[in-house]
């Protein structure tokens, strides 16, 4: 039987203006743990910003493209977003860090009102038509919020962040380390990952688990 | 009993001018994982120059900082190397990735005539003063055979590098995934890694088996 191909969707590469280096690595291990194959993708768009991950402070002037840094994950191993095909997808899966909140989307900017990457629009609901399994971690979940409502998903206990989710028609569910929130209907897996302080073994478990959900939902 | 403090010493983020990214956080992983406590370094250097990653083609005019980038994938918790003080770690630990040879030391230039940063020379001859144990993934055991020959290392089959670190005077001895070589005299312990063709379970499996062995010696 072919293994089970899963799209990982990065936006950059750094938990500040990309994605959260540990919940991608950690993601791709647990994909390649549980015998399925995965394929990077990124849009090929200018990031929101460039923070100093030292200083925490925005880079006057600096520009970086969100599949080039995104590709540094991926160690050059990626693909446009522009060119995924769900029919060639078994899972598509988005890991956090702020870069989901500002490259993916504005939700960084927007909230409720976010207006969502058309490349990952189109990849969401391909998937979601298709009935194939999406997985989200850590504030990832606001996508498919914005998408899929009235789905349920978890970024574990941020009030602010529920609340938002809530108000874009979609239901939010507490949940701590370990636990998976599933939405059988939309085929939706979500877990809290680095929205709840987090040991690097947690961020490990959280994904392996994330990654067992979608292959039981394959079938 | 306190937990074991592994200092993590990074090269920047991305393989082909930093720190190996799957390589760092699966050694970060591997430290958590079997109880130890990790804590990052860097130098506060100019990388060599800055690749994009998915072209493999040197970036004009573009200068990226070390320690700035390394914080990435440390998500910001990382101190300059010139902090570190070899009293306050059971372990040293380099991750690979060309970052290693290009901003850590000149070997990706210079080959077996390099030179070793100067912070970089002072945490590792620190270690090996103190008996304590040193871990290196990868390509980052090129370090150890400059300061620390004859101590034996490994770098995987790859016969250029093999050469170059018999030429500095240390030796070395051809392994696969799963092996670590280590020097029981000297402390030192390496392993493959990316030298190699690899999955992502590999460099974790590799990362778990030398920071056990570090551990072992930590008795």
């Amino acid at each position: 039987m072919a293994k089970p191909v899963f799209a990982v969707v990065l936006s950059g590469c750094g938990v500040m203006d990309g994605s959260e280096i540990h919940e991608t690595v950690l993601a791709l291990l647990a994909i390649d743990r549980q015998g399925g194959v995965a394929q990077c993708f990124a849009p090929d768009i200018d990031q929101l910003d460039v923070i100093d991950h030292r200083t925490q402070r925005a880079v006057a002037g600096e520009r970086r493209n969100v599949l080039a840094e995104s590709a540094r994950i991926a160690r050059g191993r990626i693909k446009p977003l522009s060119a995924f095909d769900p029919a060639k997808a078994d899972g598509l899966v988005f890991p956090g860090g702020y870069g989901a909140a500002k490259n993916l989307c504005s939700f960084a900017l927007d909230g409720p009102d976010c207006t969502i990457d058309p490349d990952v629009e189109r990849a969401i609901r391909g998937m979601a038509a298709a009935g194939k399994p999406i997985g989200a971690l850590c504030i990832a979940p606001v996508l498919l919020a914005r998408l899929l409502a009235p789905v349920e998903v978890t970024v574990g206990n941020d009030a602010g962040t529920a609340s938002a989710i809530e108000q874009m028609g979609a239901r939010h569910r507490v949940a701590g380390h370990g636990e998976v929130v599933i939405d059988r209907v939309r085929k939706v897996v979500s877990c809290p990952c680095y929205m709840l302080d987090a040991t690097v073994s947690q961020i490990a478990d959280d994904a392996h688990a994330a990654v067992a959900a979608m292959l039981e939902m394959m079938g």
